[in-house]
């Protein structure tokens, strides 16, 4: 039997991807959506108080391209909360004008694969804190995409060996490394949550790294022997500015 | 010829998932959305009646992301008694403000994997019967999956012989066995009834629990070889209680 | 070249699944439904005319789960009378607060497979008309799927030569057998007329008899190795006094 | 690197399949029905002019089953015609009552794999120009499905060598003949139009010649091992009579 | 480990594929619609200064078949200005009466298959600069697809050697030079943007060159063994006058 790979895992983090229905939205007058976007606002500014106070982050930005208008992704300690924090967006009057685009359950989560031998509690360092609780950056634009690992034929992940995956997995993480300072990444598992075994979030001031790395994982053995990739999301930061100007029609 | 596995059937189930159409609700007047929520509840009560009188049972949860707002999973002891309840929910008044998210229709299932030999009647063992008309917990959290035994290529469940079957499924059923007290598990057979295979119930305190057991399980030869996976979903319970504030606008 | 299987082909069918909009059939004041459910009546009194003459057949049963509410299947000498028949339902009130579910398009359909050898013209022996031409029974419960024969690298139905497929197809037939008295079975072919290559219709009292069959047979190489399946509905008959009862909100 | 295939091309073809959305259908007065009814039968007898004059053809059928209505099949000299004819039939009043529910793209094509040598200039060959500028006839049934050539694995037309392929294709042509004057065959190449690599067109006056045809073909080598399939349409031919026999509710 | 193939990147670009809703559009009086068609022409207008002044470029085609009714393509130097102007789109009138039917998201590409050795910086080589930030042509037809890389069993793109992959792009790349002034070719990568890897925009006087150039590079191992195609879409150019009659009920 293969020795199953271990996670710690943080908060519980749910993508939520909306697209606007314009026609209704410019039917109603003018006072009311301007009193639909301030209700709006205040619920993004309550959500951002467990940002401030580190018992949870959110992030919120436009997507380009037909399948979403925006994308709101809220990491928490429960998901309980993630249901609630859903709920009250539907109750929302903003939310009347909005077509559900596409979710995603999961929770951050960090793999032994990469981890050194400690006899310490993972869940005390925190440099590990800092990864399983993260600050979301208020990064100029953001990719989501959800992946699984293959199973097919030759290409079977989940029977290779611990140490051949530890072995593949450094090497992916090499590349990743590469980007440091440039790209934050967001892995968070979703077996069990979702369709697909994992999200990713990417974070950046320069578009064109997303491409750049996801680009240059393919040719890594991980990736073009044993990825499976569902949608890509990308989108542009939602300041509360720029939301008033995407709002106003 | 391969030898067939034989199952033992117990109670019929059908898992009901349903999204809420918010912008509908909230243009009913307040009294219109209470009177609605009581004959909800009362419908509720009813199905309660069965759990108690242990001639049935049933779940209910609010659903996390866009797939559904709620799932209400029924056991009966016949194939109609499904049907009736799913078109006495249709005609209730908040069906109306529901729209269709997904089903599931299968049959409570124990296999002869893992069965000893005896000479008794398993449907008069106590304990087989506990597990074939299962009462359900009424725990925190709840993930449902559909799936399937993967005949492709080399990786062709159907064409092993009945004791390569037998030896992996035990080792599969050992991974369950270490999550006893954690995960209660129903298996429910679908084969002529919906479009997978199986149908698995899970019901846990911890929602982690879920991911922990899915994934170790993957990394067995049963999953990682022979499984594959529909949609996941999973919620939180709606006690009444939460029910009321979930449907409040 | 392979030598083709020999079909015999007797009534053309159709499948049609229809879900109730039963939001606005409650709108519809009680009289008007009366109404539709009347001609409805009508017009499922007139198909069974066909019956009793013999010129043709119907089911009707409702369906358990989202998939659909109600499937109506009809057997005719024509494609044409199959038609005019989904035109007439068309035209019906009930069918303005129906939504089309799914439906298939067929031929009832026998092999060369397991024929004996003859000089007969088996379109004028009993027995085979008796199946081409079939009298469908009221039984409690039905159950409809479509499937191809896979052609898949060395999984590949269409390559093999005519004594190893009717080799095959003797040994899955025998599973059927095993099935006489208690489960109906109606092969129609639908290559050149829809999406699959044959649509299987099973009748059966007992509707774990349904599960019992399929999961049998998946055990044979005939499934196993070239089987693939489309969606299972699964289904109660409806008798005149069941319709009303599921037509009444 | 392999002999890509040489194709001659004729008239450029769009297959329109639309669903009718009755219950609106209904809705509108008698006598605004009865004017959208004449406005269309005149858009078809204005097509018809093509047909007449030799400058294209056209082909109007009901469909069988939920797919779609009825099938408008289109050919014209360019591409931007079938473009004026699809924008005219929306322009109609009956298209507000319709669903679009398919279409395809491509342009009735003859491949070099049957061609014999020759110096002339095929396209002046009045045999080639019969098939490349088809007459449609008025047979009473019709079937329409698209079709690619299959690359996968080891099962890849596109990497056999041009004799290979045109053996292959000689038996597969061989088979079709069998069916000369029971069934006219128009072939469409839709590469770089739409998303199969072909449509095939089956004209027959019996039904029943469609699944035979096609299934004969199954078991040669080209479609068992190269064959990839989309969905199949059948319907009757829709006379004015019967058009207005099938619009009046 | 496999060497990553190096891009040089250009113009981003938004292909927006929509759909008219040709029932409401036709309720709207004459002058609202004439105010409609104005106001959308001043948004073409608008953006083709970016044309003029070489800041980015747009083509606008609408569409044959029921995939869309129209195609606005932009190129911009950021992410940000695409977002801008899909928002500026949904806010317009014609906007109301239109359908999302599909989008991409990518910017143009040239990657180091082919490139020469040269220690200049190719952004300030002006034939490169000439592809990385095109001006689109005004031909009379366009083609769009999105595709992939196959990475599956044997035939995976991304475990070839650089050299490999470099002599296969080189004979791929001779295919399209034989159709030099034929059709013009813009490749865009979507990796980290969108649902495939690249999309490729043709455009072409002679719409039949599409499908000479797709066919012809069919044959090619590159497509051969590991081409992935998503849907194609095929358009005639919309010029102001054009669009006006194609407006016009």
């Amino acid at each position: 039997m293969n020795e199953a790979a271990i996670t710690l895992d943080g908060w519980y983090v749910l993508h939520d991807f909306r697209s606007m229905d314009w026609a209704s939205w410019k039917l109603v007058d003018e006072a009311e959506r301007q009193e639909a976007i301030e209700e709006f606002q205040a619920y993004l500014a309550n959500l951002n108080e467990a940002d401030v106070a580190k018992t949870g982050a959110h992030a919120f930005y436009t997507i380009v391209g037909q399948k979403a208008d925006f994308m709101l992704m809220t990491l928490r300690e429960t998901m309980d909360e993630l249901q609630e924090i859903e709920a009250a967006f539907n109750k929302l009057k903003i939310a009347d004008f909005t077509i559900p685009a596409y979710s995603y359950v999961s929770v951050v989560e960090l793999s032994n694969y990469l981890a050194g031998e400690s006899n310490e509690d993972p869940y005390q360092n925190p440099h590990v804190r800092s990864r399983l609780y993260p600050e979301l950056p208020r990064a100029q634009y953001v990719c989501f995409y959800p992946m699984d690992k293959r199973r097919q034929g030759n290409d079977n992940w989940y029977m290779l060996g611990m140490d051949e995956r530890k072995g593949l997995m450094r090497s992916h993480g090499m590349i990743g490394r590469g980007y440091a300072g440039k790209v934050k990444q967001i892995i968070s598992g979703s077996i069990g949550f979702d369709d697909h075994e994992w999200g990713v979030t990417l974070f950046a001031d320069d578009v064109l790294q997303f491409k750049k790395l996801v680009y240059e994982m393919r040719f890594d053995e991980v990736s073009a022997r044993y990825g499976e990739f569902g949608s890509f999301f990308v989108g542009n930061i939602a300041t509360d500015e720029k939301l008033v100007k995407f709002l106003t029609v």
